[in-house]
Parts: C-alpha cells; structure tokens; sequence
C-alpha cells in the first residue's frame, strides 16, 4: 500500500485540472507535537507522552462523537483529551496547566518547509485554503498566531455542519466554499485516515508523509505521496 | 470521572426495572489479548506488541470506516488492521499467517469469571443477548467455540445495519430484538466509548474495568462500574 503510494507519486505525471489546493491543518502545515515543550514544562520528562496520548485520544473523541451525534467544538475535544491523559499517567492536572497546555494548541508551528511552500503555491496562481476540524477561533488563532494568514483564501471548520473529518460531508464544504468540483481540488494530508476520507469523497490526494509512517488501510489510497509541502509544488506544477 | 463511576456502583441501589442483559462480546466476555500466544508463536517475542496495535487499528478501522460510509465486515477490518501492524512494524505477513492469527479472532477465550456470572444471571431468569461490532459469523464462532451459546437468546450483529457502535443506531437492534425500552435494557461493556455510546442511547451502562483502566471523557458516565462479570449478578439481584 505504501509502496504503491510511493510509486504513486513517483511515477504520476502532473495533474492538468488542478484549480484549487485544500489543506488539512492539524499534523499538515502545523506540528502537533510543537505542544511537547509546554507539557515538559508542566510535567518533566514526560512531554512526549503526554503529546502522543493526547493526540491519539483527542483524534478518537473526535470520531467517537461524531458517531454518537454528540459534536463539541475541537478545543472541547483537545481539553478532554488532556483530561484523561493526565488521568491514565496519573498525573496532577490543574485549572491553570491546563488552560496553558490547551492554549499550546492555538499556537502550534508550523512544519519548517510549509512557509517557503505555500509562497511558492500562491505564485503559481492558485487559491489555498484549509478545511480543519478545528473550530472558526482554533483556526483563525493558529493561522494569525503563526503569520500565515495572507496565503489563504479561505479558512473552512467542520463547524457549522457539527461532524468531523473523516465524514465525508466535511469535504462538501471546500467544493461549496470555492465553487469547484471534487476533481478539480487536490487535497493535502498527513493523516492517513483524512487522506482517505477525501479520496473516498472524490479529491485527488496528496499524503504527506514526513515520518516515514504508514498509510491505513481503509480500502483507498493516496494520489501522490510527497516528504514534505516542499514537494507539492512540483505536483501542480503543470497546471 | 472514574472515581464518580466507582462511587456509582458502589452506592447505586439495585435496579428494579431490569428485563434483560445485552452484552458487548470483545473484551467484554471474550479476552481480545488472547491472540497474543499465536501472533507470539508467528512472531516470536512481538506478540504483545502486535496484539496492541492490532486491536487499535481494528477499532480506529471500525470508527473510520463508519463515518466515511465504507462499511466491511468485522472479520475484515480485523484483516486489514494486521496488514497495518504488519507493515508498521516491519514484519513480513504471509497468507497463511494471515489467516491461522485472523482465525485466532474467532477462537477467543472468555475472561475466567464469565461462564459462571452467566449461569448466575441465567438463572436468575433473565434474558441474556450479545450485540457486537462482529458478523454474524464471528459472533456465532466465537460464541460456539468457546461453548457458551446455552446462554444466550439473541446474538445480535450490526452486519444487518451496516455500520459499527458506537454509531447509536446499532443499539436500536437490541431493543427491536428484545422487544423492550432501552431503559429496561442493562447493557455491560469493558470499552469505554460502547459504554458511552450505550449510555447516550439511553441504556442503563455497566462498565466493566478489570484492568484499572481509564473511563473516556466522551460527557457521560456509566450507571454501574464492575471489576468483573461476577459483579454483575449483585446489580440485577433485587429485579
């Protein structure tokens, strides 16, 4: 499956109807685990632990609400996730840290290559926006906070239809916001079940596979699969 | 959130509206670790750590598939989520193996305490009923192979719906089975987002911890925490 991804984006020859670039937000263009600091401040030594529980469980809530139809807005979803964390490796969770380690959320970095990539990207003519299960705040703070505001034509959240990704009505609201077809939008991800989700939809997909990680196996697979947004450039390049 | 749950079973009186008991089947009554001896014996010394990923790709798969409106068989996402420990971990997976450690999914043993709480509660006259995320062939398997079919009147899948719990829908099934209100329903799961899921649903919720795990932050609590299936008879004793 990797392998055949890989080869994917070796051998896929430009894309020629390209009008529009999607980009997933959390674990895409910003770091999740830029949160590891803060928690090391807050719990010494135990950073990476607490950012790799946190996460996993936070993605979770965020399906398992969805399928029980009991939607709360991703900063609801990421302090729950931080609350059972801290309760599974026993650690004390107060008001305070835990205000300041879910702030860490709305001031994540964005992954090095992503800046440089996106300049590229808007010179070649072509609108960038994110759809993210973030809500409106989340995202606008994450953008702004990291200066990349001027790169977007939109900024979408799963908001306003109550549901997350990988739900496949998440995906309406890029075609819908940008007055495009499926086709006609390459979306861009680092997480495997998000590829998915928006290949099922109908996107081509671009996954982004920084670590060396390996792609789920839901029954679809990527377009093209690149080491960082440095290489999406070339994807679109002959649009 | 746990200590609340405990606190619950504790002090919650006995039900009096109780006229059934629908159990989850993996993890619940059946030890889904127990396929750790032949992924073991395949993979010798990486059996825990392929039963671990194994089970959480098989239940992120179950979510994933769900939400995107992809529904397979149990049996094959429990196939799937080997191929993904498999690559993931760098281990070669052949068909036979494939097969012989899938195989071992419908050869689960019951946790130690769960043929005689089921005699127990059978004969305290209650109708007793799995609703699981399994085909109706694996749960007959499972069930058959283990020799604990006499107990049971319904073995309920959620093959006929085509999409998994916690997914509400699912425990709708169980009441059109039973012919009863879910709150004249008990329903008694080890994992944490059914127990939420059944409870958002409007069942009254066991939650059996054996393992001093970590109820989910999913805004509900369950009625009634257990150590074990043996605790069972002591909360329907009074119905």
């Amino acid at each position: 499956m990797n392998e055949q991804g890989n080869k994917a984006a070796v051998k896929g020859h430009p894309r020629t109807g390209i009008k529009a670039i999607v980009f997933d937000l959390y674990g895409t263009l910003y770091d999740v685990h830029s949160v590891v600091q803060r928690c090391d401040a807050a719990y010494p030594g135990r950073g990476i632990d607490i950012s790799t529980m946190w996460r996993q469980k936070q993605l979770e809530y965020t399906w398992l609400r969805s399928m029980m139809g009991q939607y709360i807005s991703f900063e609801q979803a990421t302090c729950d996730a931080l609350v059972y964390t801290c309760n599974r490796l026993k650690l004390d969770l107060d008001e305070t840290t835990s205000t300041v380690l879910c702030n860490a959320y709305l001031n994540l970095s964005p992954h090095p290559e992503v800046p440089a990539a996106l300049q590229r990207l808007k010179d070649m003519g072509l609108p960038l926006a994110i759809l993210s299960n973030g809500s409106v705040f989340s995202i606008d703070s994450v953008v702004k906070n990291s200066g990349l505001q001027e790169y977007f034509t939109q900024l979408l959240s799963v908001e306003r239809i109550g549901v997350f990704k990988p739900d496949l009505r998440v995906y309406t609201l890029a075609c819908e916001a940008l007055g495009l077809a499926p086709h006609e939008i390459l979306f861009v991800s680092s997480n495997a079940w998000d590829a998915s989700g928006a290949r099922y939809f109908g996107f081509d997909v671009c996954w982004v596979n920084r670590r060396d990680n390996t792609f789920d196996e839901l029954g679809t697979a990527p377009s093209y699969v690149v080491r960082g947004l440095d290489e999406v450039p070339e994807i679109v390049s002959n649009t």
